[in-house]
């Protein structure tokens, strides 16, 4: 997916602490620069965590993650976390994202996440404030996400 | 699959720079129980990591990871890190990894590696040596592996 | 100090994630491996966190923490981490900590904790039980701990 | 120190994976963010690592961390860590940090740096374009600096 078709990304510099002796950002790093971007993401449509989104009644924690590595990010570098919901479910929430140098595609990945409720941290249908802001944002057909 | 059908786990305690303020595991840190255990498993095989691999013509570089999660690890809980290689192509290798708290299974990944030149680090086939250590663990058949 | 004066030590393989691309650990991780050292030597007295130090009446926070860097670890060396309790005051705890790779010392450092209530989070005196714990321990003259 | 006596400071919010089960970062990741603010306090004087500063002749490496915590950061709040250089030896650089969140001060810390030939990783006068650099920016007298 072209990258200019992601309504949202997240620039961060890769730290020294994220890179191996082989000067490359260990595989798991990536799971943290997707928690970053997401988490800006949901700020930016208004439900920072924890308050914004606790508050409107959902808590997301992730049942499955799948990252692939097309090439390596360096120490110092500056990378862009594109980020963007391909789909909603009942109480699931489909996000993908890309990470890009410059113009260079380096890593893309999925995570599912399992809307709970902030109480009792059960699976729970997200709250229609959030399913309608990502709606609004990704124009995502709601006849198409049963 | 059965716990008992790995030929190999790997223990560790879960650390308190691991836990967040939900108290259980980061996401992304399963990556590094999957590495820490793949490290001790080429170990236990004869390949430590750098000097026993490089020496065997190899270096492995991850392609893809998935992790499944299923239950939350927590601070200082004792966890068994299971990990076996299901398939070996020319130059990819899969690992399976399986995380257990006593009899509960916790997490389930997959690490594709790719077997690079330790000198040119392009990929290139696996050394016969570590293919065959690998299959006389795991009882691959090598027809089956082209 | 020599080595054979302290009581307790913690050993522990340095990890992938932990070095970084001169292939020397990250000065900050030493201050987690003072912490995993400094858990496991409350675990052999008797007082596992959170559950037996909490319910024994004492919470931990860092003060202060200094660490002199002598020498660097590297990738998959095993390593030592000493540690002891040497003064303990009204509300005060001052652990010290050496670590060593085989006979050669790398790192030495000074951690200084608070004893919290756990329930206020506020500074009180280190419950009775742990101090004697610690004394019988370290051998440390009450008289002189005022 | 006022905070207004810096010449520079380094901004970031605190990230999911750096606070623990108490919400509070944990004590070592204060050392990754000096290492940050110090890493862009040199960018900030024209030394990038590692182009612009190994290009100028340094290579430095902490030889002591000191950290002293007063109040703790909690999870997305933002930080400012203010960095200056308080004194240049022959060899050694002493750098101070504060930590504020707004106006209250959080943490303050010292590190020495031991400059080092590049090539040698011995250590070596730092180089007269680092220390003018410095002294420039710091107004640090260098007739008191022998």
């Amino acid at each position: 997916m072209p990258k200019q078709d992601f309504a949202f990304f997240h620039r961060l510099r890769v730290r020294w602490t994220e890179v191996d002796r082989q000067d490359i950002v260990f595989n798991g790093h990536y799971l943290t620069y997707f928690d970053l971007a997401m988490t800006e993401y949901l700020r930016a449509m208004g439900f920072p965590y924890p308050s914004g989104l606790l508050d409107a009644g959902s808590d997301l924690f992730v049942v499955k993650a799948t990252v692939e590595y097309k090439a390596s990010a360096h120490y110092d570098e500056e990378i862009d976390i594109y980020c963007r919901v391909a789909r909603i479910g009942r109480s699931s929430i489909q996000f993908l994202f890309e990470i890009h140098r410059g113009d260079e595609l380096l890593v893309t990945g999925e995570n599912i996440y399992v809307n709970a409720d902030p109480k009792t941290k059960q699976s729970a249908p997200a709250p229609k404030v959030l399913r309608d802001a990502i709606r609004r944002l990704e124009k995502i057909d709601p006849t198409h996400q049963a």
